[in-house]
């Protein structure tokens, strides 16, 4: 299956990073561990910010709400100290609790000072509700799955109907894991900006694709009906190497927001629109009584990173939805994948 | 000059209210005084919420800040007790001041108790930076124009290149006044959403029209560079007869940002992008040792007003542009109206 | 152990509800599930909110992060829908997750069309680290810890070392679980509002007894050293029957934060200081069609329960330090209780 | 008249700076201009941030709203940003508009490219209501007055019933203008943070003096009756030569509540309590395409901060009122001093 682009749809003229994913971002990863077999279709998510001690050498991050209808684990913490240090995990609302838990037990591991010499560690969890394929009720996935999601990381991530992504429904259509990165260039440097989405979100007759409003004659053709309610949600991460501060961070993040409007996103009542962002750049240690050196871009600056994040979310949904396999789950439900009508569409288009 | 549904133009698929303006919502004016001579292009216009005393019976209302490169003046208390208590007053960055004083003295005049028996008053007044074609160092605004466009106020409304909208700029092209309202239809009765902006923002090559990207192709057009940095901003007020509380208000109005990021605004770092908005149901008393009945609208409910909210904000951006006249102000610089290209967008489109 | 009232302290002028415990708002059950055996001391409280299907007719709430260093689970959602609708857990820090899980399973259990007609629930869990006294990467707290703590759940609930109050440090005491309350009285009627504490915070300095600022004289007696740095929390609950909007409840909840100052917080970086509060007046229900009628308290009649909620939360952390009995644990710390030398200070003061 | 500390009173054990004040930060100055006569009984206070030209090096700032019955204007910006570019005002509640138009004159006068080649300037005026006083309806407060007070700016400010403090009213007995300031050793060095404030707040019966509850005495010896309403306000200035991040600066000056609250504060309904912050290390640019460097304190070390801003802000708020000399104004209303019941209450303590 094609992504976005494969069809000739380019979002933006900044350029893309080598693999046009998150991972461009130098030291990042991303596992799944998806569970598919009848009523159960979920999974997990991983992703890991960078390389080392994550704990000892924590990452500037920054987080923001825009539709709170979700139980997204760790906010409280990030939004007061500015700084992410575990991974990052992904999953479905249910599961939320046990992949909290697992990721508090693969940190001990990493570290024997945590809950002993120091203090805790506060784990970020995200998700979304995957119930229309999948039995939530089940409890199916387990802190064995979230430590494979975490072992599975790697570089060359895969998109569409796995992992955490596995029972996601995008407008009415198949949802799942997306992403897309961009290229940004300053004077100081060349830098990375890369999402990462967990789409579960929208109603059919408002998708817009790259502008095009072509939802109503997707639901003609799907000739079905679908939810009136816009239940879903949508995760969203960010990561770039661009050095800033917490606050600039949560200035860019916020852009996901006009990517994601673009889709046809208003952001329904039922829906958990939340994006959490992260900077390589600076790391902070866990303690330290030094002045700390820190570089970081001017505010002015900021607007060629507010328009690569907005694009950069745009395609990562469409990836999410073009990448997506149709999958068939509980009552016998079957989302469809964008992929089989994409052609069609851009003939009319 | 014609409105965007005149060219054919249909933002969503809600019916708008008879005139397709904020004033749609019952007791709504709005007045407009405009200042256009050689370098000094600007202007203020009002908002009067509603029917009668508003300070003693005032609005429950809400605030929204996307990005706060703004001077707004009266949201802290709004956002603190979620309701608004005078008329709105939109001018240019550098006369909020006076606007401010005028508004006060305009309340005091219609009730003797403000500062003597009982508190002081919060006068509500946004702006944008109009100085691409106004002397904004002139302090050209006195507080007898806003006083003059608050006896202006009437139902119906100009749009375009007056009062506060007169030397405007957006995407480029000429901004000002706009405005759009659509009708809700609940099992409980009919409301209506009316938005009113004051479009200052965007990069040319970033304009979308109803989701089509012509801002590259108005660009080579216009053949002439334009700015490379958004400075602009926008005003965005919601006025709806819908009962809700204000954190329900709050949810609504954040989602004019859905609308606005699809025109192709990035908000960009140097720009003010705030709305505010208020309901004319549900009037709460100055003071009272009762009990206060509200009727609201329940949450799960409001998925038709988000949604609404988004279009209608879309189109009242249209609308400030191809209804605002090509405008000529300082340094000579000339502003193109939407209006002289649009046909040609169309054909193309 | 006496309370702190059988000390002669008196917190403020209003009248406490008749158990003088956050029990006293009708409908409210408090349970501890406690595991104390050598370096094992920490535990479960629940707070059950009120009468009937919580889910089903929720509770209009908000929450405050007065200093985010925590983990607290559900505030996402209580700050977007203004609503509580689950029972409340309090553990510590590592076992979030657990009872996040736990609490799942118990609303699942309530009712069958969580997941499975309708959307998904959302469990609120908030946590304190208590690893002075508990070996907390031992993850002791099992889920069935956890139901047996809402089971346990009644009107005439115990304070001090019990609970998830079992392991917690106060002030370089022994903390743990407190409550208190208070009557308000209205020309509408007469309310009651009611705090639970677990308190985990404070540098015994700067510990304050009802103004008197006794650390100092404690911290020479104690002759011990005590931690330069607060690594505590305090998590604060707050109920009322009190008719408010969640906006009203938020503003009063944050005065939690006064009542906390008195006794000396200065909200130290690695502290968790969060509130969540709750009104058991107008139930929401889960979903509805038809305008919601509310009766909510005037804004200028709030002055009454701001003052009392501070008082309330200054009182509830004295009883939770007085009734705490002293409790020695990991490492074989002992933490001493405020009862032993109450009388020596009282007779100073 | 003596400041608090000459009655023996220390709050905290910070060493203070040379001057206690907050011009200890180096290049504060601070200037007043008082207009007092019959039922005029208000004025104007200017806060010069720092030395050189602050619109081009700004500084580093935030701010935090308590309880938001207030008017201040600049906070938009200054929550977007983190930069202050302007001296600060502070004045009655209806003056607010004229301090913004003369404060922006001021630096129009100070800045030739504000409003011409580069964009425009965010003011900052802070307000309280002197209503009980002053004549606040005679929109006494002239632009010429406010820059009277900025030229009258100096290292050595006056306190009490002068500036901006001349009218105002705290816990029933006389407010306005105090200070104090604390000393900090790190490490790295030794550094100084400054409180300013203008009180206007608090209810009799609640004030604590040191933490001993005197307000009921002192509403015995005053033999009136008293607001039962708190309509105040208190607005706080917090200086710094700390080198900070924006958000470090926040979770600071966050602070002043705790000491605000050991005054006896429950921030009332009708109270603006609105604290501003800056520091004066690390001063930002108006532009700059290259990486800015910063030096910032590690987040851990930010406790001694914390309580030292607590601290200072108490002794800041017990200097403004025993500084404060006993004024008659409007309809022959006297507010006394604390002056003249110090002595007495001491010897009771």
């Amino acid at each position: 299956m094609k992504r976005i682009r494969e069809f000739g749809i380019e979002i933006g003229s900044f350029p893309t990073g080598a693999r046009n994913q998150i991972t461009d971002v130098a030291g990042v990863k991303v596992g799944h561990k998806t569970l598919a077999k009848g009523e159960i279709q979920t999974g997990v998510t991983s992703i890991i910010p960078g390389e080392g001690n994550i704990f000892q050498e924590k990452f500037i991050a920054a987080s923001h709400v825009f539709n709170g209808f979700g139980k997204t684990t760790g906010l409280v913490q990030i939004n007061e100290l500015g700084t992410l240090e575990t991974p990052i995990l992904l999953t479905n609302t249910l599961s939320a609790g046990t992949c909290t838990t697992a990721l508090v037990r693969y940190m001990l591991k990493q570290d024997e000072t945590i809950g002993s010499s120091t203090g805790t560690v506060n784990p970020v969890v995200g998700e979304c509700n995957d119930m229309v394929l999948n039995n939530i009720r089940n409890f199916s996935v387990s802190e064995a799955d979230a430590l494979e999601a975490l072992e599975n990381a790697q570089v060359n991530m895969q998109e569409g109907s796995v992992g955490a992504g596995r029972g996601m429904k995008c407008f009415g259509l198949k949802g799942g894991v997306g992403t897309s990165s961009r290229k940004l260039t300053y004077e100081h440097g060349e830098y990375t900006i890369g999402v990462l989405v967990l789409s579960n979100f929208g109603k059919l007759e408002e998708f817009r694709l790259n502008g095009q409003l072509v939802g109503p004659q997707l639901k003609t053709q799907l000739n079905e009906e679908t939810d009136e309610v816009d239940k879903g949600s949508i995760m969203m991460i960010v990561a770039t190497d661009l050095p800033v501060t917490s606050s600039q961070l949560k200035r860019i993040i916020k852009r996901t927001g006009n990517g994601l409007s673009r889709t046809g996103s208003f952001m329904g009542n039922g829906s958990g629109d939340v994006v959490i962002g992260y900077s390589t750049a600076n790391r902070v240690p866990h303690a330290s009584k030094k002045l700390q050196q820190m570089r970081v871009v001017h505010e002015n600056d900021l607007d060629q990173a507010f328009l690569a994040v907005a694009d950069t979310t745009e395609e990562a949904i469409l990836n999410s939805m073009v990448k997506a396999e149709t999958v068939t789950g509980r009552n016998e439900t079957t989302l469809h994948s964008l992929y089989k009508y994409i052609d069609n569409l851009m003939r009319r288009g």
